[in-house]
């Protein structure tokens, strides 16, 4: 069943959850440990972005009429009722999901996206630069300076660049310059293939290059694909839509799920549920056994890119020089987690769990063949949740509402579905000794 | 900008053209060649499908209430008006799309796949079974027949089961049972492969496999993808979607257009309109030159099916024996057209225009960097169409509106895209020898 929402009904606001905490948020720092100021951040970031980032005042910050106009391309999203899962499952519980993956981007970061574009584009900027994993947020970014004719390059992660073909192709359709990261455009890149060069690359080492890129040009700015206050801030689209449908469906939320990378999928869908909490709701973070950042992660100041050349975020955090498991979802690989989610988590206002890649893929099967619909690897993660959070008021004969987000589609892991329904996909254990070995070297004066 | 539909306004009706055609619809015939009686089809077709295939007076026929809550997981679909695309091409006519790949299928044939699964279902068939080309047409049935708990069986042509391999993936996550084409489970299969072991297969020979397959087992009924009337009629929610559109823009649409491969895409964006005819609209068919089955084929009676085995239709053909050249575009590669869209061309209610493969993948390219959207390697086709028609609007500065359907997102086709991009896509010549060849064997008795 689908719980629409009239054009009248896209946001004009976005909202800021920062007033609303009730615990102070570690402020970022430069990355050799001074506190960053705006300034810091100027050959980076456009101002407007600079002013969402630091803003702790306002708890709505007004949609630019622009980038309204790109929403209503796709927005308001579907929410939808699974109906046919909650059947099969036998569940007295109603599970209701929130899909992000039916507009003209591939995901939920073309929210993001299109604002950054534009106030990059209206700036005066002529190029944008990014880092990308899978190649979700860099198809999405690309999209988005096509609607605001400005040039975008995207450093991609090389095992993704090499392996994961169908992002590559789409970004270079659409326009986009990609390199493979680590590269030999960059001192960044140039020093970790002087020690490797066969490096497959990280998200981190990708961020480090894409922010080299853009400091030593004037004309250009860099597009954080998550992790941000200000990404979590144009996400929320996602949740305030969703509010206003599960009031329509008459259905109050007891449980939020998303899967969690950086946290944009995660914050977009909780934060507008926030100033609801004295209502009892859980919020679950649901990460991979191979990536706990928030699970077994140290709460602390850490670099948001492998050589440590942008600032310092407090957050849960595996250490970034952390070498990830060679997991499928490519989202859910990077090293720390959104500041904001961070200190919700530290404060016990969210929970978190984990699951591995097979058992996740194997609910993304189910929900494939009951909902018509293949979510992407990350959001298998969250059906994961779902499924289990259903079975356990089946159990428990709790008649529940639970909401998570299908924050993309299947466009670019069929191949891994494929894999896993042939049986060559295999799980990866929690590395330890690697988690100990990145929090080793951590930045020492701010640790905790 | 976005051009949306109300939930309550989903159609509750199809339109059934053949009332309305001026001119006698010439009807089927058996492969034997005798009037094809309603009881010829009984061990293919479910009993509402057989009815509905032969059904001349009802203008309006009910969708099922399980059919439309389907539809109304993904419908109504949004129209577009393109606005950056006029812009950059500097002309005063305006450009809309109807965009029908958004949903929980990759494209429109979804409309079509869960009616028919419904009254399989429903008249108690256990199986159906089906042939596809590059697989959307596969996976839109695989969707329905889990919508409405019957399996699916897909015969896959061999070229396309080994190099589209997305659309089998997605088939087989989704349960399907995938078989490559000529397969050795069929007489018909068993037939080709003797003459050629190595044979790559066609959409004629895998529908001659699966006609085998279905009269062989009682619990099994045949799914029609494109070309017959039932298809076209359930298509036509497109169309009457977009009709209330286009009022609502305040547009009287001057130009309809649609790639034709067996015409359903075609069918549902035109036929609705048909009513309008006084007002001059143009229709335009768009063709590949590789398969130019209207533009360069003969009306006549011949098999729907390279082997013979169903029926025969009075249709533009190229011959069922035609051997199309490798082109990409898989959905546009049927030797035949639909018996009314067929019979409208004859009576010049119609155009038909040819158009090479690069020139439309490059269309493609540019309506992917203005709208963000890539079309399906067949949708570009149409594209194409709507930027030379839009090109002499400006050329005569005439303000006509264009309205084309873009049926399918890209998700199959990104590869082809970057071979175009990177220069290794070749054009394909038309084959006069081929269409001559295959002529000659049309089946003699009928021909004109």
């Amino acid at each position: 069943m689908r719980i629409p929402l009239d054009s009248k009904d896209l946001p004009d606001k976005w909202y800021n959850i920062v007033p609303d905490l009730e615990f102070p948020l570690p402020p970022p720092m430069t990355s050799s440990g001074y506190s960053l100021s705006e300034r810091d951040l100027e050959s980076l970031s456009p101002d407007s972005i600079i002013e969402q980032e630091f803003e702790k005042n306002k708890r709505e910050i007004l949609i630019p009429r622009e980038v309204r106009e790109c929403y209503s391309l796709w927005r308001p999203t579907p929410l939808f009722r699974a109906e046919r899962l909650e059947k099969i499952l036998a569940t007295p519980a109603r599970i209701f999901y929130k899909y992000e993956g039916g507009g003209f981007s591939v995901s939920h970061e073309a929210n993001t996206a299109v604002a950054q574009a534009y106030y990059a584009s209206s700036e005066g900027a002529k190029r944008v630069v990014t880092a990308t994993g899978s190649g979700e947020w860099g198809v999405s970014l690309a999209v988005a300076c096509n609607y605001f004719n400005i040039k975008c390059r995207v450093y991609m992660v090389r095992s993704s660049y090499e392996g994961k073909v169908y992002g590559r192709y789409l970004m270079e359709i659409l326009g986009a310059e990609v390199l493979p990261s680590p590269s030999d455009k960059t001192l960044a890149g140039k020093k970790v293939l002087s020690q490797d060069s066969q490096s497959p690359g990280s998200l981190s080492i990708a961020l480090s290059e894409a922010f080299e890129d853009a400091y030593s040009d004037d004309s250009a700015k860099f597009c954080w694909g998550s992790v941000m206050n200000h990404v979590l801030l144009h996400q929320t689209v996602v949740g305030l839509e969703a509010r206003r449908q599960m009031q329509r469906a008459n259905a109050h939320p007891d449980v939020l799920i998303a899967a969690i990378g950086g946290g944009s999928a995660f914050g977009g869908l909780v934060f507008p549920f926030y100033p609801d909490r004295s209502q009892g709701i859980k919020r679950l973070a649901v990460e991979t056994t191979a990536s706990p950042s928030l699970s077994k992660g140290q709460y602390t100041y850490d670099y948001a890119d492998a050589g440590g050349l942008s600032l310092m975020l407090k957050m849960y955090t595996l250490g970034h020089g952390f070498v990830q498991p060679g997991i499928r979802a490519g989202g859910m690989r990077y090293h720390g987690i959104s500041p904001i989610i961070s200190l919700l988590y530290r404060e016990k206002q969210i929970e978190a769990k984990t699951y591995m890649q097979r058992e996740a893929f194997e609910a993304g099967i189910i929900f494939a063949r009951t909902e018509g619909l293949v979510p992407s690897l990350e959001c298998s993660y969250a059906v994961k949740a779902a499924l289990d959070e259903a079975l356990a008021c089946k159990e428990r004969k709790e008649h529940k509402n639970i909401l998570f987000v299908l924050d993309a589609n299947s466009n670019f892991d069929l191949d891994t579905y494929k894999d896993f329904v042939e049986g060559s996909i295999e799980d990866q254990p929690f590395l330890e000794e690697h988690v100990r070995v990145a929090l080793e070297r951590l930045p020492r004066a701010m640790a905790e």
